[in-house]
């Protein structure tokens, strides 16, 4: 069209086939000279090319995503750092791939030949915690639950609450848009970031967003970057809303003989018009594991648990936790429960915590990361149990059910290649399944390198095009996490 | 650095600096051309080119910003008209200016020469109301007061709430981000929006986000959309998130001496952790504003009243009604009062929402939207009784104070001319002294036209380039709203 019009037609842009070619495109730059260029800049025990060190930094968590190994890795410690190493891939037309804790399970941070990975991990200064702002500002590299337990020190509440909370960054959440077990009520990791300072694709060090309660200036580009997985942007320091503490939550626990029937409460408890702080449903498989390693018993009474919490205050909490029962019981339980005592309700969350360790003692597991409508929970789950069937593959279920948000764990025996093949058909199985039931394919994961074609078959080819203007308007040179979050 | 670096530099951006031309650098068409092909597409009693009719549509209700009458008024009543609008704007080059109800701030929606206002209140259908999902699905024209009525008769609440609720519409609130008396705790517009479906920059419709609790598929160009003034895109449908109805609310009431004794009050509410609904300021000139008119006789007491509210259940909101009320009084109030009959909490509140149309019988009223950390909000209300004393101007305050966005209220005399100039310094002062304290140049009303010059002082150039880039990659023609919203 611009051709033909003229004036003020569409860029051209250079940068977007090459993303697809092998290596994404870039040039293989003389990576002695890079290495070089890196050691005459950065400070002493900053850059890593011991391959043994490298190779486990070259990848997150996802199983089965692909990865090589970088020219170098560099342990930043300051913005200056990052900023520094972006200029030099520019200069040299090479990949940077930044990486938090590595718990990541999409492939997100996997690295590729001749690239830099910028380990964020020493960034881990908690800078303000401020409890009149409620605002916290810390580094890419502090540990989520480091965050949790400082704020708690003062009375204040950062909710989002990954799974892998214990180790996973806050940088690493802001480049996944992590979810968790409270975004229920809460919501995700971004909503609550205020502000980003960033290395942008021009290597400028910008500040994005502001640390005031609200603001409309320019653009939402905080919001854009978060999720974005460091394609559009490094993030060096990240300002985050907090809240108050709650009150001490009220625990309810339900049996179901299916993940249909379980499906089915949940929806219950929507049309009862509840809001709890989490529900978690958690099937035979991961219970099966769990009592397996730990002898927790529960495998014996129920094949599926439903595990709901409710943070509402005084009287209001007991009714709220009351009406879940209910809707547990309306839905088909065949047996419920619910405590005010804190302690017994973490031992009851320990089966929904421990379930992804333990089913990992069994094998490689694929970790699925689907979200659908509420009212299509017990469909889909009960297409995934097909699946498994069809694929003859051992698939186990935990969820954010509450949010509709479904992680089916695909287990495979080490070293079976037709079992990994039949997974993989399943997987694929799952995210069209997904589709159909007008679903996401990634819910709280990202997209990463796993869901790539997933994400082809749910974006219409018009905003896979807008996708890719963004990224070559705000990565002119191609060399941030090339190949990942969008097709 | 393109030129040196070679293979994959910056694009470059035809249309950047044509947005700063006098007409915004678009040609002017042979409007007769444009007339006659809108005339030969669209259905009959969409095209509107009366000059009278027009002048009323050309424009928001932003005090003092330019406008221009445009070529032509589409009344559009599907996304498929907004979509042949849009089409035949790339193909004439002139700029598309969509618009609501007009009773934007900022001058957003003003019209420039030669252009096509695309009028949206006609697609005002509440599509869906899903009290499962808890989502709504509505036209852009809908009205905010009329969606929060149709979901309040199913239990369900949409609480974004700006003071324009029964007049402006949803697809306006979205365009500008609004915010209103409830975001301080329930957030603002953006954070309420799951999908939109838009009419893109190349004339295609799609559909941003996804109507699912949790996504994270591709970048957040939703987010993106929200708060950019129609800039990047025409909102032809949105869905939005819904919480369940809340308890009734306790009101607090507190009269002050002066609007920095207030100022303390807030931040001694913010100190003692508390969670207000809503925490709203109102000064002297507006009680007296409101008296002249209602006689509700309130500046007879106070110089300064604090209006707060808490919908926490049962005796959790008593307690943070009676916590509000020490903090009122830890503050320095004179007289404070609570109370948790919500028709008597309604007429308390109704000195709030009287105090813009009472100013507004006095003579112009320039609406300021600064939005500051709270600690520095009792040295900005000082600031601005300072600068009003400088300039001799009479500037009025309401403030949604509990999240630290102010609305100074500046007022001249019906055609006094020096006046307005006198005023004009002050809104810049006013600006100024924001951005000094830590604050955002517009909290909740966008930049439009009247905050461009405060959005190049607040924004460093890197991020005004960022957002220029973005605006060209999505905007390849140059036609949405060009000379809004972004510098």
């Amino acid at each position: 069209m611009s051709s033909v019009l003229g004036l003020c037609g569409p860029a051209p842009n250079p940068c977007r086939n090459d993303l697809s070619l092998p290596g994404y495109g870039l040039p293989v730059t003389d990576t002695a000279t890079l290495l070089k260029d890196l050691h005459r800049d950065l400070p002493a025990g900053r850059l890593v090319t011991d391959p043994q060190v490298m190779a486990g930094l070259a990848h997150d968590d996802a199983e089965w995503a692909p990865w090589e190994l970088p020219a170098a890795v560099v342990r930043a410690e300051s913005a200056r750092e990052v900023q520094l190493v972006v200029g030099l891939a520019i200069e040299h037309r090479v990949p940077v791939i930044p990486r938090g804790s590595g718990t990541g399970l999409s492939g997100g941070a996997n690295a590729v030949a001749g690239s830099i990975v910028i380990d964020l991990s020493r960034m881990n200064e908690i800078k303000i915690i401020d409890p009149v702002e409620r605002l916290a500002v810390v580094g890419p590299g502090v540990i989520n639950d480091d965050l949790r337990a400082a704020c708690a020190q003062q009375g204040l509440w950062y909710p989002p609450d990954p799974a892998s909370s214990p180790w996973s960054s806050i940088g690493g959440n802001v480049a996944t848009n992590a979810g968790g077990v409270c975004c229920v009520k809460y919501g995700v990791t971004g909503d609550y970031v205020l502000e980003l300072e960033v290395v942008n694709g021009r290597g400028e060090l910008v500040r994005l967003g502001r640390r005031t309660a609200k603001g409309v200036a320019g653009y939402d580009l905080t919001s854009l970057l978060v999720g974005s997985e460091g394609t559009l942007g490094i993030v060096t320091e990240i300002s985050v809303r907090l809240r108050q503490q709650r009150p001490i939550e009220h625990t309810v626990v339900g049996y179901f003989d299916s993940v249909t029937d379980a499906g089915v409460a949940v929806t219950k408890i929507a049309e009862a018009g509840l809001t709890p702080s989490a529900l978690e449903l958690v099937d035979r498989h991961c219970l099966e594991a769990v009592d397996a390693w730990k002898n927790m018993g529960l495998s014996a009474d129920a094949n599926v648990i439903l595990l709901g919490r409710t943070d509402a205050p005084g009287e209001a909490g007991a009714a709220e936790a009351s009406a879940m029962i209910t809707a547990f019981e309306t839905g088909g339980a065949t047996w419920s429960a619910q405590t005010d005592d804190q302690q017994e309700g973490d031992a009851l969350f320990a089966a929904r915590r421990l379930a992804y360790p333990a089913l990992e003692r069994l094998g490689p597991v694929l970790t699925e990361d689907i979200c659908l409508p509420l009212r299509n929970v017990p469909a889909m789950l009960s297409r995934i149990e097909q699946i498994a069937v069809d694929h003859d593959t051992k698939i186990a279920n935990i969820a954010h059910a509450g949010d509709g948000n479904l992680h089916p764990l695909l287990i495979t025996p080490i070293g079976d290649e037709q079992a990994k093949i039949r997974a993989q058909q399943a997987f694929s199985d799952i995210i069209a399944g997904c589709l159909e039931l007008g679903g996401t394919v990634t819910g709280e994961h990202g997209v990463g390198l796993l869901k790539l074609p997933g994400l082809a078959d749910e974006l219409s080819p018009a905003v896979q095009q807008m996708q890719a203007d963004v990224k070559a308007a705000l990565d002119p040179y191609g060399i941030l996490n090339p190949g990942k979050a969008i097709v």
